[in-house]
């Protein structure tokens, strides 16, 4: 890389303006932003950084699954590049930095160097990833980044959108895109044209605010183990004259295997373990209302950890309570199909390197694992050396109360900065 | 009474025809039957009855709250009459009996009265009652025999529909009754003219079943103490990146209040309190989903009991068990307004005629609380001596698997006759 006199800095003026331009754009009149993976508030956001990136001289080009790249070549276009990516669509009634803000700190690096007069060697490529909300949008993991890997399989091409409407291929489809690239295996990103992923992400969590730490380094991303569509199925009766020994109440019966679920997962993190437990949803639906017994419960379970041993510890409490409760209560839990995969670990010498770019950067930061599931870790899975940088934030993410202050987001974005310079 | 050679006997062809041609006009869809109180449904069925009330030679009249009356006149027209009533509502997606059953035990008994040419002193009066199912579609005590009674007042006319379509005014007007006679505390009946009211109901339950016995006469009906519209307020958040210290999960909050209201209920049956607690509904709602920690539950609590001790002594244990958790959790119960009434007790002296009356008709019963609420208490609540009779069921009721055998519901028309021929 040819250094000039002065060390570049990233270009925060241009990541607060889009920040205020893609809330604008993207407001939901419910509260907070919307943006649909493969839908308009998505692409409203493409558009804006898109534009933003041509304005700063950037090369932009959109894969045939709709990722966004913005490229800062280098002086060897046949050198393997770096891809600093995430994403930009939200859940619904989101808020402003979830995925959002991996996208301006890669930008504000991008074209903090290309202001800066830096010629790379190898090519610096901002990448704004597709629909990685698979809790909101299509619940596959990982659409946008499978399919520019070419690990998108039929399977996840037939998912139906979260609210039934359509099938992801449709939706790509309806979007301009081409699944039909996807299905062939073809693939923009690899092994043989990557030399290194790192994703920035406001952490989501407190584990930093507690810390007083701007800065986290992502030692690897948790596994799950998931029950999206379970239910618990009793009898409806009459509330009045059905006697405790005669029911077959659903709502109880759920609610005992959530209060003693809870209490197995406090005994593990006793043990040591690290891990999280949630009952997302619990509804007992349109037949139930007042004056019956609930007849039946709608459960989704969300279970979490870095370490496959704890998610099957709990797993294996689960379903011994399960038997337990159907046999003392007459009830049938119906626990559907089972998702999850394991943990993934970033890369040993990704960890290192961005460990040396904070101390470069002067800026104080901890090792830590993720929470919450990333990009990152499909670009694990397709072998390249991937790494993840975590911002400070307060009131968690996925609403619209998310915050990031922006002085630890300048924090992390000259992290990325000095990892670029070292790496690029 | 004027006595013929043969005893009467009640006309159980016409009670079987109209059970089978009210099915058959009010069949639901998507399973069992809806007849909406104050709605085209419960409206057939009074079509349906009142012709075949004319049928069987007795005198029908409607009263401008819409209840219906089929009476079989005295030969005292002056004296008080006696009542026999239910009604012809179902909740949403029921079964044949709730109610129905009491109708046409008292028109086979009007009706086999009027067929054996017995002339009683007093009137014998069929009631068929609008809109007992208060869970179903207006959520206020009995309207139709409060009004019949002069009981009503402005509150419950302002009631509105379950699901939110009309106020109970706005139906009563639809179906061309009239709320302002209602309001007027005009009435139809009192203790001036009603000497006894009895009614018939399926049990609802399992305890003639399990006694092996067709018939039971009613000790009293249970008081209650009920939220309707109560919420549990966490908050949302991301449910991987939340640790457990960070979190003020909704659901689980919920469900330790169930899972030990639940032992507690439980407690105080095995110091010999009788009651029924039930979370009718249990519902995250529409801002929960998948990767989320639930910020919200909403809840619908039913105690009954007819004994009022055990009702506050199951609240008090709940208002304990709501402050801890709140403390403990960083949660907040909303419990909204809290409704209910106070167990009523049947007339002792026709709790006596009715057991007299199984005695003479050779048919066994006992004596049992009711688990369920029924139009009974508005005529006790009115000062007129109020009696019930339950006939054995199975498979509970406000489903559309309600079963009552035949014979069992002629044995109990067989009691009703012997009361009748007693009281008129």
């Amino acid at each position: 890389m040819t250094m000039p006199s002065n060390r570049p800095a990233p270009d925060l003026d241009l990541a607060r303006d889009l920040f205020a331009r893609i809330h604008d754009a993207t407001r939901d009149p419910r509260g907070g932003v919307t943006r649909e993976g493969y839908g308009p508030g998505e692409q409203r956001a493409h558009d804006i950084v898109r534009a933003a990136a041509e304005g700063a001289g950037l090369r932009t080009r959109t894969d045939p699954a709709g990722n966004l790249y913005m490229t800062l070549p280098g002086t060897d276009r046949a050198a393997k590049r770096i891809v600093i990516g995430s994403h930009l669509d939200s859940v619904a009634q989101g808020g402003d930095y979830d995925g959002t803000a991996g996208v301006m700190a890669g930008l504000a690096v991008a074209a903090g160097l290309r202001r800066a007069g830096f010629a790379p060697r190898r090519d610096v490529e901002v990448m704004a990833i597709r629909s990685e909300e698979g809790g909101a949008w299509f619940p596959t993991p990982f659409p946008g980044s499978r399919a520019a890997l070419g690990l998108m399989d039929a399977a996840a091409l037939a998912t139906r959108r979260m609210d039934g409407s359509v099938t992801l291929e449709e939706a790509m489809r309806q979007s301009g895109f081409d699944p039909d690239w996807c299905r062939s295996g073809a693939r923009e990103l690899g092994p043989h044209n990557v030399e290194a992923y790192v994703e920035l992400h406001i952490e989501q969590g407190l584990v930093l605010e507690e810390a007083a730490l701007p800065v986290g380094i992502v030692t690897g991303l948790p596994g799950n183990r998931r029950h999206r569509f379970a239910r618990v199925v009793g009898e409806y009766n009459h509330s009045g004259t059905t006697p405790r020994r005669h029911r077959r109440d659903a709502v109880l019966a759920a609610a005992e295997l959530a209060h003693r679920l809870e209490a197995a997962w406090i005994r593990l993190e006793e043990a040591g373990h690290e891990l999280v437990c949630t009952f997302c949803v619990f509804d007992t639906g349109p037949r139930a209302g007042f004056g019956k017994v609930p007849g039946e419960v709608a459960l989704k379970l969300d279970v979490r950890s870095g370490e496959q041993r704890a998610l099957d510890l709990l797993f294996g409490e689960m379903h011994a309570l399960v038997a337990e409760i159907e046999a003392r209560r007459g009830v049938r839990f119906e626990m559907g199909p089972e998702q999850g995969r394991a943990p993934v670990p970033m890369h040993p010498a990704m960890i290192d390197a961005l460990d040396r770019a904070a101390a470069e950067a002067g800026v104080p930061c901890r090792r830590m694992p993720s929470g919450g599931g990333h990009d990152a870790q499909s670009f694990a899975g397709a072998g390249i050396p991937a790494g993840m940088i975590f911002v400070r934030s307060q009131n968690g993410s996925h609403n619209p109360d998310e915050a990031m202050r922006m002085e630890d987001f300048d924090a992390a974005c000259r992290v990325l900065m000095a990892w670029a310079l070292a790496a690029a």
